[in-house]
């Protein structure tokens, strides 16, 4: 198998991309000078020396000078800390963000639990959220944010049973994101649980 | 213009029929049986005698033998009083009624309030809507259930308007349908305003 | 069950049509006046009175003061007769007729015949295409015009198998249209067959 | 700007790939071991010195031992030499040598010529496509296959116009890929234009 051919089967293990697109992609890099090869390469290959996982909400965050095992959001004094919001991946993380309007700190589960999973212990981090909210202080409130599908709602479903326990020693309530509608529903086109729900949690 | 053009221009005006779709369904009935074009006629030409609009919350309903002036769910001694839907079509009504979840009254606006609409009475039973609600009795909470979208929300702003100052009056709070996720709302793809209102219902 | 409700059933039969839009429909039709839908049902009543199916190609055509059993393209003396078109539905016609390039005669077969159909001579004007093609005077070409997909193509298979023995005695021969390249056609996302077929009747 | 934003921007200039999924691409690769990275960013570097392009056709192509300059369908004895088809990109030869139904040569323009395009010659390998028609032996057939959009037929009269002094004296044809009917294409849905192909090109 041909260099082309090599580089084209990495590239389809990408999220989305089908053996067409993946081919395009190797084009594509063929028609790049290589100064743009060698540093798209190198950066590939330092990735990882350069991003650390958080130790705290095991996010991907870049290396800096102090050496920290903890991101920015976590060392940020100014976050408050009483508010905890649990969610599947780092993207999520990010959208989150940008709306500017949430201010505690976060933890990555790093997966998801699908319907009928035998070992949920092994899709998500959960030694680790446990352990983060054992060793947490002046923790009031979990917030579960995963998505609104059968599988995001099996995880918090999932979470909530592990952190029952915990709930009444450390004094922390759990939340979910607000169920309604979203931006652009149109009533006439909505299922019945977005209506329920947007009736239920109406204000 | 010849019969299969004249009937195909009536079709065009139907709701998403373009004037391709609106030939095949003349095509489609020029294929029917007779028994079936003079059903389908009749039905259409009786259409409006045996429907009513209903005095109370001007929706369109069936007439029965008593004659009644108001639909089937207003006359229902079994529905709450004290609580009042506002939406602004017929389909909207039986998209909500379809939840099983909600008791109250409805009233139907018949339409929606575009943006930067000068006219906005024009465009909404204004004036029924306010006799409706002036009439109340036991009246509590009036929901505005519009679409998420920005027509939708420009009509509950107007009617939020107008209705302020029957509130201290007549003793009702308006709530509107909650917002947040949507069925099937992956966080990943969703807009900031959504997640802000997720955040902000959170329950 | 009420007129919306039956009403509703008639345009749900309509192509293309679900239970939610054939419901917008009859929603549409209560916000018209007397006059539309008084209209509107007269001319669905008399369409077929008014319409009649050719002799000649069995396409629907309006009813005219001379009476003519034939439409006016197999009526018009300009068309040239040695060209025979066989479509499966009256909007092919009118599809071909807008390109102004055709100026042949046509049979329209009512239908096309699927794959592993085991009556076939149910599903097309059979024995009046026989019947129209012994009888035709001075024919050169019948050109299959189906649909280029599985059902388009077996109909063609099939018509041409049962033409088969006329073509010696009434001279004519038998013609399918161009496979190529449709208009806005890239080859990186064209199938096997259509580059197949462009290469083939490249010019 | 962190590692993680700059691989996003390189992924970001990828064919197709908006800021969102190249972010996916990179949080992809952090959750990748080591030794998938390594390998990865190793074959993007070394992917030109072991891709040549070849002389003839301009094909990019894996270098073997015999560090030909031509590529192996170039350098196939058993390929039609009479035969030239010009196509834009790698990605067509791909997707035409998939159907084996084609056994001549080829020539990659490496781009297409926008509508009004002022520099034509700086968008294709015009020099090139000339010296490779003008040295060739016992050339019958150039064969223009560029897409069936406004862009590809722009180059494809472009490359004919080009081409027309050396028809005579070289003694070659220049053909089209056919247009007509593409697979899956029903009449009712094609626009006129490929009707008007599909009757012209009927056989």
């Amino acid at each position: 198998m041909n260099s082309i051919h090599k580089l084209a089967e990495f590239f389809a293990e990408f999220p989305g991309i089908g053996p067409r697109q993946s081919k395009r992609f190797v084009y594509f890099l063929l028609t790049r000078n290589n100064g743009f090869l060698e540093e798209f390469s190198k950066l590939i290959l330092k990735l990882k020396q350069e991003i650390n996982v958080c130790s705290s909400c095991f996010r991907f965050f870049p290396k800096n000078h102090s050496d920290s095992k903890k991101c920015n959001t976590c060392n940020n004094k100014n976050r408050d800390i009483s508010s905890l919001m649990v969610i599947s991946r780092d993207v999520d993380f990010e959208n989150i963000e940008k709306t500017h309007f949430y201010n505690g700190l976060y933890f990555i589960l790093g997966g998801s639990i699908p319907i009928l999973e035998k070992e949920p212990e092994t899709k998500i981090r959960q030694k680790e959220l446990l352990n983060r909210v054992e060793k947490a202080e002046g923790l009031k409130e979990i917030i579960l944010a995963t998505n609104l599908n059968p599988e995001g709602e099996n995880t918090a479903e999932y979470i909530e049973k592990i952190l029952i326990p915990l709930v009444q020693s450390k004094g922390f309530k759990i939340s979910h994101l607000g169920k309604g509608l979203s931006t652009g529903t149109e009533l006439e086109y909505s299922d019945t649980d977005t209506i329920k729900n947007a009736l239920k949690n109406r204000n």
